[in-house]
């Protein structure tokens, strides 16, 4: 078989079994969910072996240290995906709700109701953890998936796959619902990218050029995830402990991930009291500054801001930092510069809380909290397969909700059209 | 200006728009939907005569007369067009609407509103009222619109867009809110799909290979409304008078459309008592018949049914007929010749109808009602942009709703992450 014929035959028993899936009963599904857990636990061994094959070639192809940690599973990996998989359990199923129902002139009772999208393709880069996450929200959500991890995973992921097969076959669910393909080469990726007639949506996760890549060939919709370039806008009725503390936590606290904050906005007149006092506490937590000219006044000892600065998804201890006249400007700036994301005020006005609220658009927008809380656990959607940056079918966290659409039902006693 | 630069001046100019109309009222809105109704009527001679210089170029080609219809403005299409406008003024802003808001245990109020798709791209056919069609819903639900319609309505569409753009800067909202673009050469299309900085979604209204181009080439996601192969499943216990009433209706009401009846399904213990009957009505009503080999022996005077037969959508007085010993059997006979469009079952029996709305996931799933339901007029949503048959974002009829998204809100004091 040809990799074309290979990836047909991947997706057209996946769309079979993402019919019988969508029907499948909860009960049905947290069966296959315990299953895995069980296996997952029962087979560390086993796991451990097949992921050492995949480290030790990595390790020597001189993979970074950072890609080594993401693609190593220990026992304790193990333990929380089994922890994960008990999570979604008791997450509840979005399958099935009727949203709303009512009723026409004519007397026919129409409703919304959920059905899973179908056919998931993840395409993700060489962490075995991916694996799990993406599989078991697509399994609880009713969606037959095909994953497609990195090929520094193969081994790791092939193993996490049989055991998927193993659970979802104990549970009376076609193993097919949820395949990893076993093929490395690139071209798997551009002949799923174009059969669209059995894969509904496609879901990359990963750096800029693997999105790039599947943005360019993909014939399927996309949900990504593009950058973070989020902002904390400081207004002048901040309370200055509570700016520095949010502040602080969205660059530090986890400065590599997409919901850091990259661009500080400080009110003038806050500014004048305490921005000296604020960006010390950022050296001191060694953080790189970058500043706007007027920053430079009020603590001179920053690198001068380029217009490159205020696009930049540094994902590091850096920050550029601007001094703004009015909310009005804060507000134009992000338009202006940001990739709606997440987006902070702190602020203690009434107004400019509601303001920033109605008006900047981006996927999470918050008022006195880190930009940290991007993310489907803080915010109460249970687990995400990721944060979409596109405004089409999701914005922001997707949670199991999100790997669903609606169809229409209607109830009639013989209407017809005039 | 390059073709290129022309599109990226549009679209920019469309995001700028689209970020000020994000939080004009509704009362504006509507002001401005008021005022373009009261243009329309007031400039029919202008209108009519700039339509005209349309018509008389598309006869001078030879365009066929369904052609020519479809382009025609007359007083009574410009009436209509101001109608629709003021039923649009009375539809509900869906804009600002927060769906839910929940508390989290560190006591962040969550909450999901709803806003603005943003900029979105209408490609269609040379049908002027689509250009008021679209350009109003957009307008209503906050999104900025560009408005490429076939070369041969030029004349009309930028009448319609001068007016449109004259009621825009008489309610305050900037004119480049809705813009009708002014190049015929395919190049502007090829270039306006291109823009994803700057457009958030495309959407295509027109036949498969105007919709195959734009998917092919679009870097924007694409909402499209594919093809409609729609069924009605006449079951064993379904009442023979009120099963005729439906499945004539779902194909002749209006055989050219995309929710008109293509293939019917009937139950081999209904066929034996009624199936002669049934199709002599509509042998009767004009309508060519194809039948299975065991639609024949009930009705021998009809061409045999290929393999072909049950993927076509006619769109003419043409129906497929196929005998089926089970519901199972025809709902398998809808998941692979369908096209998740909308489905119908006519029957008495409760189990088979709850099994056929679980069961089939098309766009709109119906008991006992006609096919034709499946418009957005008709199922309560207002007037319709057109119906989705991808699964992402919308799924059926898109109304005022699906052109919004939502993002998250989050009121804290002073939460930061752990």
């Amino acid at each position: 078989m040809s990799i074309q014929e290979q990836m047909i035959e991947i997706a057209r028993t996946a769309r079979d079994a993402a019919r019988q899936l969508a029907t499948v009963s909860t009960v049905q599904k947290n069966k296959a969910l315990a299953v895995l857990a069980s296996l997952l636990r029962d087979s560390k061994q086993y796991l451990l072996q097949e992921n050492e094959k995949d480290v030790v070639a990595a390790r020597a192809q001189g993979q970074s240290a950072a890609f080594i940690d993401r693609l190593t599973m220990s026992s304790k990996v193990i333990d929380d995906m089994a922890a994960g998989i008990e999570d979604v359990m008791k997450l509840p199923d979005p399958v099935g709700e009727v949203t709303r129902l009512w009723r026409r002139p004519n007397g026919l009772l129409v409703g919304r109701k959920r059905i899973p999208l179908g056919v998931v393709a993840i395409i993700y880069e060489s962490r075995p953890n991916v694996t799990i996450d993406a599989g078991i929200l697509c399994l609880k959500s009713g969606n037959a998936v095909i994953l497609r991890g990195g090929k520094e995973a193969l081994h790791s992921n092939r193993a996490l796959g049989t055991l998927m097969q193993q659970a979802l076959e104990q549970a009376d669910i076609p193993s097919t619902a949820a395949q990893v393909v076993p093929v490395t080469d690139r071209a798997a990726v551009l002949a799923l990218l174009s059969l669209q007639q059995y894969i509904d949506v496609v879901i990359p996760r990963g750096g800029e050029s693997l999105i790039a890549t599947v943005y360019e060939h993909s014939r399927i919709p996309v949900i990504a995830h593009y950058k973070g370039v989020c902002h904390v806008f400081i207004d002048a009725s901040a309370d200055p402990s509570m700016a520095a503390t949010i502040a602080l936590n969205a660059k530090v606290q986890r400065p590599g991930v997409c919901n850091a904050m990259e661009t500080l906005l400080v009110h003038e007149h806050f500014a004048e009291r305490h921005l000296s006092w604020l960006l010390g506490q950022f050296r001191a937590a060694g953080v790189r500054l970058k500043g706007c000219e007027c920053t430079r006044k009020f603590f001179p000892d920053v690198d001068p801001a380029t217009e490159q600065d205020w696009y930049e998804e540094y994902l590091d201890l850096v920050l550029s930092v601007k001094v703004v006249g009015s909310i009005d400007e804060a507000i134009a700036h992000i338009h202006t510069y940001g990739s709606q994301h997440t987006d902070a005020i702190v602020t203690n006005s009434y107004e400019n809380a509601q303001r920033f609220l109605n008006e900047v658009n981006s996927s999470v927008v918050l008022v006195n909290a880190s930009t940290r809380f991007n993310d489907g656990g803080q915010l109460g959607l249970g687990a995400e397969i990721g944060i979409s940056t596109s405004k089409i079918h999701a914005f922001g966290p997707m949670g199991l909700e999100e790997l669903t659409t609606t169809k229409f039902i209607v109830y009639g006693n013989g209407q017809i059209r005039e």
